[in-house]
């Protein structure tokens, strides 16, 4: 790590449902995120996409943590439902009464229990795909088909380095020239992703899979939060013809749209991070309502959920509001 | 003024040029300026359309202030050659030894007393474009007509609340409240401009006048700093056709983008604002090059000059660098 550069932190809980201690079981875990956040976005959108809502239900934090983090500030006596706990953290010390890491979403906590199952972030989304698989909707799709994952992996890796991660980098950086380097890199990266994807309507395949999930939940949040707040501003996605087609077709694709709350994304980035944001002022944005914009990317083919079907509505108590109103 | 919004203070020495104890004399002033600021980009660019550079020369201050405000660390020995003087604050003091309020660009100062004339930004075009006169180059636009003079003052008084002051109220702004209120307004105004700008090429009348410089000097700073650093993110320049067309019209006529430094631009806003850009990274920005693209606003007509002409090339020691190889 060079001077003045931005580290994520690894994973510390990294168990997998379906494996070792914790049986695959309907109603047991309660997946919980942030709206605001990516990583837990993808948890968010995999889990709609397979139909897991009714198999694992979801508790959504608030968008501002305070100095103990995570908390359930937007539920009934400020306390989730289901687990009792006023903050994630309750169920990392249930786990680990001498932990001391960061509390982070997305996290599966075991409801019978309360102790946190797993805060890995890149395996959450892959165990859902694969071990959750009995428990998927009739119609679910491939998100991770065996004969695309290499693909898939090399992808994601390229993604992560440059672009999911590359944006925190580049807003967190303290030394111009790590940030000079960082942002050289990203927009380096979104020029490949905006070529690869002038021709094909997905990353990989023809299908949506666990490359597009992950690319476009940084993509959605880049022009509202990582073009200023992260000094990502060498363009807007809205200046990259395919990657803003793109976007907006996935946004328009149930599952990924509609599971967006661009108050919690803006409100997050910008009031929580003081050091980057002392007033915590948050700035008016762009037009959300030209996410419903025509793409026209049905003209490239592809088949969406491949040999499966969309996902229905979304669930009752998990709406998100419209852009159209937002804007 | 409203809780947690931001007031410029007024100009305190306003005395006049060619008028009462300052005679109009070429060669006896200097025109004090620093490139990043756009007060004092209007009197670059009106004394170079109306050919004043022999009669008031011009000292360039660096844009990164310390602690004692403008200085000439861009000279050798960090001195104004013709001032002699480290600190702008210098010729303040040399004006009124008692004076503690700020220390501001454009000033004019005495030569040969090292007094400061005027700070007075919004006077100091108008004194160039009327008791300058008679230095005016032959062929100097009027860029101030008195039969439209009217008109152009109440453009100004539009522009200066809710662009050019606008965009520093919602930077500076320490309340939500107070922000939207001041970035709601500026882009209404942006709406209306651009809408009066689709159909004639200049603001006022058929020619480049005080009005245009007025408003130019905001937009070309745009997207650069306002659009991320004031959190003035509702659109970029570029995304309004009109604006964007007539922006990139004046920048490719002589006397407006050769006067522009976007590296003395980006640094000041980024590197001195710590209150609301801590790390002071300077973000990598637009595409510069963008601005010499074509803008079609010839079809509109207008006569850039009136019956003026354009004005020659830029004075030695005076050029800035290229944005086609900043790009």
């Amino acid at each position: 790590m060079e001077d003045g550069e931005f580290e994520r932190a690894p994973s510390h809980f990294t168990d997998r449902i379906g494996t070792g201690d914790w049986p695959l079981e309907a109603g047991r875990y309660r997946l919980v995120v942030s709206r605001a956040c990516p990583w837990a976005s993808r948890a968010v959108i995999v889990r709609r996409l397979l139909g897991l809502e009714s198999a694992l239900s979801m508790a959504v934090a608030d968008p501002i943590q305070d100095s103990r983090s995570w908390r359930f500030t937007l539920d009934p006596g400020d306390r989730d439902p289901v687990l009792g706990i006023r903050y994630l953290g309750e169920a990392y010390a249930a786990r680990d009464a001498s932990y001391s890491g960061g509390i982070s979403v997305p996290a599966i906590v075991d409801v019978p229990s309360g102790r946190l199952v797993t805060n890995d972030y890149p395996e959450i989304t892959l165990n859902l795909e694969l071990e959750w698989a009995p428990l998927h909707r009739p119609g679910a799709p491939s998100l991770y088909p065996e004969a695309l994952r290499d693909e898939i992996d090399a992808v994601n890796e390229d993604v992560f380095r440059d672009v999911n991660n590359g944006v925190y980098m580049a807003g967190f950086a303290t030394r111009q020239r790590a940030y000079s380097r960082v942002v050289a890199r990203l927009f380096a990266r979104l020029d490949a992703l905006e070529s690869r994807l002038s021709s094909q309507r997905y990353l990989v395949g023809d299908t949506i899979t666990e490359a597009d999930i992950r690319l476009w939940v940084t993509l959605v949040r880049f022009d509202v939060v990582y073009h200023g707040h992260f000094k990502c501003n060498r363009r807007k996605i809205t200046e990259y013809p395919a990657l803003w087609a793109y976007s907006r077709d996935l946004f328009q694709t149930p599952g990924f749209g509609d599971t967006v709350n661009f108050d919690h994304i803006a409100r997050h980035y910008y009031e929580v991070h003081r050091n980057i944001n002392p007033t915590g002022i948050v700035p008016i944005g762009p037009d959300l309502s030209l996410w419903l914009t025509p793409h026209g990317r049905e003209e490239l083919g592809g088949r969406p959920f491949g040999d499966g079907t969309p996902p229905g509505p979304v669930a009752e108590g998990e709406e998100v509001p419209s852009v159209a109103a937002a804007a």
